[in-house]
């Protein structure tokens, strides 16, 4: 595996992969990887010539600096990982190589970073849409792989990149669940031992909303409210927000809550009633 | 002259080229090409392997309707001065191809589009680095030339090339003047006779600001002035701004005015005094 830090040699060993006629599946993150991340590593590597994944802690997502400063990070661990999965190129660069100076540039998607993770984490989306236009800017033509766990963001990066013309096609991957439930997550390190076994909350009021729309409830209003109060019932669980998205034909229900001091989101798709 | 119309067209024109080992040269324009874009279009016929050259005029750095509507086309005569000029690829899409839905996404680039232009067009600059982001991600890895005469634009063009990390070299062109010191400009068009007499004030007042500046004074706010009090003697004229922006060893000297309807600026570099 080759392990790459600047800009300019990750974009050059992409561009030589191109040239001997290699379709690129490229896997943006921001390390911490688990079985989620490895999951996309592998689907990459099953419809594409070569893969490189991408490590980096993205400051302009963060709102708080405690929250930047706490997210976890192992180098190492991502390396040998992801050398484990088969990928040919990993790019991590450092916080100067991607921002040497003041970032003045920001990209924006209107709507769709609104309401949910955009009410609870102000300004999240607009960092996620500068570094996804950034790295896409770098890494050039591309298969990108994006875990449907983080939804919204997904909604986000599929409109970039469609508004913006970028030549990249964005593959979005089933989130990964531990045997009880809990969608993986780099943030469920922080879990305590208790919290981790009331986590599931998240994904057992996901349950209980698809259970209301297969019984038949069209009012996305009481779905909502069938999973806020799953949550509400958890005492280690303080609820975000529960709502639904009305997509043609199928409807995604997605939830926040805060399990003790660790923030965590999931979501699932229904058929609509 | 290969003529294309659709963003995919262009983009595998582009990267069929690059295959070959030709270096792209890449002229965005408004269309309505004057001598200005052609003294473009020739240093990059001169730099690169291959030049392209897009016509679009993009609704998204318009203010005002009637501004977009009246804003000078001729598809036909900018393609003979094209092929004229040796350029390989014309890329002139409808509005529908660029932006076939909702334009959700929005580049803004903080602080370089504040002020003189980005105070009297506001949008403009979100418009702008908008579209350009847009053009360079159909382009890919490119020569791309602008002209110093929208001087604040190619500020925030480098700046948002930096911040995103585009493969693309921003190369600036020095402005081309009628023999009467008149900038060139598409809008130019719109000047009655009378109007087009008075119009080198604005000339004029930059060569005003430069003899201050040679003369020693070192007070940018006076420099101002004294562009400002030439561009105000002339009664056809109304001023919208005259600036300078020291940069370093050299100092930038812009102004802005309007001649009758039509909405005029320029700009000129001095060395500090």
């Amino acid at each position: 595996m080759h392990v790459v830090q600047t800009i300019e040699g990750f974009r050059k060993a992409l561009d030589a992969e191109r040239a001997q006629g290699r379709v690129v599946g490229l896997v943006p993150t921001m390390g911490a990887l688990h079985d989620g991340h490895l999951s996309l590593l592998r689907r990459a590597g099953a419809e594409c010539d070569v893969v490189a994944v991408t490590v980096f802690v993205n400051p302009l997502q963060f709102e708080h600096a405690d929250d930047l400063a706490s997210y976890p990070r192992d180098l190492a661990a991502d390396a040998a990982m992801a050398a484990g999965a088969g990928v040919h190129h990993l790019f991590a660069p450092s916080a100067a190589e991607m921002h040497p100076g003041e970032m003045l540039t920001r990209v924006a998607v209107a709507r769709l970073g609104d309401g949910m993770e955009g009410s609870c984490r102000p300004g999240h989306f607009e960092g996620v849409a500068t570094v996804v236009t950034k790295l896409f800017a770098i890494a050039g033509a591309c298969r990108a792989y994006f875990g449907e766990k983080d939804y919204q963001q997904l909604t986000v990066v599929r409109r970039l990149v469609s508004d913006l013309s970028f030549p990249v096609e964005v593959v979005a991957c089933p989130t990964v669940r531990a045997p009880d439930g809990l969608a993986l997550s780099s943030r469920n390190v922080h879990l305590s031992g208790a919290e981790r076994a009331a986590a599931p909350v998240l994904h057992r009021a996901l349950a209980a909303g698809a259970a209301a729309v297969e019984r038949g409830e069209s009012r996305p209003a009481l779905v909502s409210l069938a999973m806020a109060r799953i949550i509400s019932q958890e005492p280690l669980a303080t609820l975000e927000y529960a709502e639904v998205l009305e997509e043609d034909l199928r409807w995604r229900l997605l939830v926040a809550a805060r399990i003790g001091n660790v923030r965590l989101i999931d979501n699932i798709e229904v058929q609509a009633p």
